[in-house]
């Protein structure tokens, strides 16, 4: 978690704002997604965590600062400004949603309170951490709803965008309730319950399926998925139901699962195992999920990888972080981009939650306006310093699961539905229209 | 580089050869893209530089170790399978074609020949370095040839799937053309070139945009470039067109880019300003860049972010590492799946690349069959070491530059070419067929 894991260019301007005697200014960032991404009607907010020990263990190394002075963009740079890059730590607020909140474009799921100087390094790091795990917990949620009840594993690291994405993607689809990760290392680092027995070339390495079959339930026991489809399943799974208990079940990996889990479900019960588990994995998603159940395909459990750990039918985020008040000479400046299609709103903000709706206002709006309604964004670090310990994962899963189902139910579907509500406060607009037209207000 | 972030029916699978005494049995898996991406002609191969670094490293950690040691999944484990992972090192071999080649669905890009035991726990590693880089650097690939000789800039860090895959985007596209990235510890690690200078932050940080270019100006002399569409874009042109040199142009990064390009080239041209460059940004595509040089617009170069660091409409390869030897009993036996949509080819096998096509073969069939080809797959690692030293990351350009040169002109083109003719030889063909028949050949 280095400091140096940022855009130059927030470099550059730290550099400038320390040449400009502004870096002490006191500066208010907020991360929102500008548009819902394609088929998302909500999202989960994920990766405060990350944030929070990014934040804390923010520095220089020595010899990052040592390259910087070799670039030529901070050739003018003044030269007690890389002094001051070795001492930099993180001395300012961060307050959040929590992680597991459900939440719409333009509501602030953080905003960060620092010197100029700190909350522009810390940018593109915070956007990435936030960005990514909220965009794979909007995924998993989905994936989770299509299964109605029944478990769904992540199964994607081998596909997600490097070997750390793959870890997040684990923790990322728990939160959003997912039943646990094929990662081990996601397994450790966070306490995620892991899953995975074995893959084709288990059965390949051995002189016949049955060999591999019979070595696997020696290992596993009461744990052990026969993996059917390494060369027919039809045939592997009569091998699997002919050597009968202890097993969990079997999985299928190719082929019309529809068709194929209730041939298995057949010569399995024919076996008098009708406690062993069908499983189901293939480049699956939500909507092949769904459509399998819809079929009446008599399948227990689901493992889906690529689609969920790349966010794959939507795999970015419009995530963005703009500044919206600053503190210059003495009182504090509100701050918006006017800019056609990228306009923001000025003010350090609140997000209150309504049976039925949401309203942005600004964070020094009077709370009693909204009797009834949850204030959303709470702080989380203040001066550098945790204001409480955070929740844990499981307690985050637990929000994210009594958030999605607290949603109206035309969100909780697959299909796309009208926007949820999110109002924007009379002072907000206000303020804005202000700014706008230059009657820049000013707190003292 | 934890030998624990790997898929758990790894080390289930690892335990269990151990149990059945299959450890030490030599297998070769190879990994291979199943199908060519949507929107994709050709790929770029990368990321065998941190694969290499991820092999040379492998090792568990104690903790690690006593927490597999918790799963119920290792209930049944032989307890000497435990000591046995704490000193696991990679001691096989492995071959790759050289970083920056251009390869086709079921051509191998890499290949391990290593005891069964290390070869299955190296899997999911090896998989989402190589897929992800190659992914990158294939995107990457058409957005520089879409800028027809002007420079693209890798920008999408704060879109990428997590803080790391930001900086791996970074190398895999400045591997494929890229000249440079904004990612700074990408650029310390790696040795790129980085570019950046300042954000709409900058701007509204001070009390005027005037002001605000004026002590960018100081900071940054010849290389500043004035981003101008934080308030109105012309409005932003005039201002840096009235302060003048020095300074590397402007940047666009909102509204109608052709035909704010073309008034912003004309206001900078009439203040005498005509060596002053116009980089634009915002969502850019290969798509998106081609069209805007299609119409004309004045644009000297291109930053890219999103959808490049995501390659956002094909975010994931359908990459699959699959056993196809595995000596047993004194012989080496070919493995396959046959599963209908995942049929694998058995045998070790070797590329050899023609002017016009690529021949697929087995690794030890004669090369004297294929005069005038270039055998594409090289030794990497033997026995655990480096064969010969990786080339830099300088020369791996080098090498996607020329092969992206030398690929018929159709797949260098955005449309969606016809495939490249990949061919199987006769005797591979023969081999597949025979194992299928279970005429299981064996090599003594």
């Amino acid at each position: 978690m280095s400091a140096l894991n940022t855009d130059l260019y927030q470099l550059t301007m730290a550099a400038g704002y320390f040449a400009a005697g502004k870096s002490d200014e006191l500066a208010t960032f907020e991360i929102t997604v500008r548009r819902m991404p394609d088929h998302r009607n909500f999202l989960i907010a994920a990766g405060l965590q990350q944030a929070v020990e990014y934040l804390y263990n923010l520095k220089f190394r020595p010899e990052e600062v040592r390259y910087l002075e070799t670039l030529p963009q901070f050739a003018n740079a003044p030269r007690h400004f890389f002094e001051f890059l070795l001492q930099m730590r993180f001395t300012g607020d961060l307050s959040a949603v929590p992680e597991g909140t459900a939440i719409f474009p333009n509501e602030p799921l953080a905003i960060v309170r620092a010197p100029l100087f700190e909350a522009q390094i810390v940018e593109t790091y915070l956007l990435t951490t936030f960005a990514f795990q909220t965009l794979i917990a909007s995924k998993a949620a989905r994936c989770v709803l299509a299964a109605r009840g029944r478990p769904v594993v992540e199964f994607g690291s081998r596909r997600a965008h490097g070997p750390e994405a793959g870890i997040l993607a684990g923790r990322a689809a728990y939160l959003a309730g997912c039943s646990g990760t094929s990662n081990a290392e996601a397994g450790m680092r966070f306490g995620i319950p892991v899953f995975g027995t074995a893959a084709h070339s288990w059965t390949m390495a051995f002189a016949s399926e049955e060999e591999s079959f019979r070595a696997l339930q020696q290992l596993l026991g009461d744990s052990t998925v026969f993996l059917v489809d390494t060369y027919d399943t039809i045939e592997g799974t009569r091998i699997a139901a002919r050597l009968g208990r202890p097993m969990w079940g079997v999985r299928l990996d190719s082929g019309d699962l529809v068709e194929l889990s209730r041939k298995v479900r057949r010569i399995l019960d024919d076996a008098g195992l009708s406690d062993a588990k069908i499983f189901v994995t293939n480049d699956l998603n939500e909507q092949k999920v769904a459509e399998m159940l819809d079929a009446g395909a008599p399948i227990d459990a689901f493992g889906i990888g690529t689609q969920l750990a790349t966010s794959f039918d939507a795999p970015a985020l419009s995530a963005v972080y703009k500044m919206v008040e600053l503190s210059r000479g003495g009182g504090v400046h509100y701050t918006a981009k006017f800019s056609d299609e990228k306009k923001t709103l000025p003010g350090a903000k609140q997000i209150y939650r309504f049976a039925d709706h949401d309203m942005v206002t600004l964070a020094d709006e009077c709370g009693c306006d909204f009797a009834g309604a949850e204030p959303l964004l709470r702080p989380v670090i203040h001066k550098g310093e945790l204001v409480e310990p955070l929740p844990t994962l499981l307690q985050s899963r637990a929000t994210a699961a009594a958030a999605i189902a607290a949603l109206p139910a035309g969100l909780r579907s697959l299909e796309d539905a009208p926007p949820y509500r999110v109002d924007v406060s009379a002072r907000l607009i206000e303020l804005a229209q202000n700014v706008r037209n230059n009657l820049q207000p000013v707190r003292s």
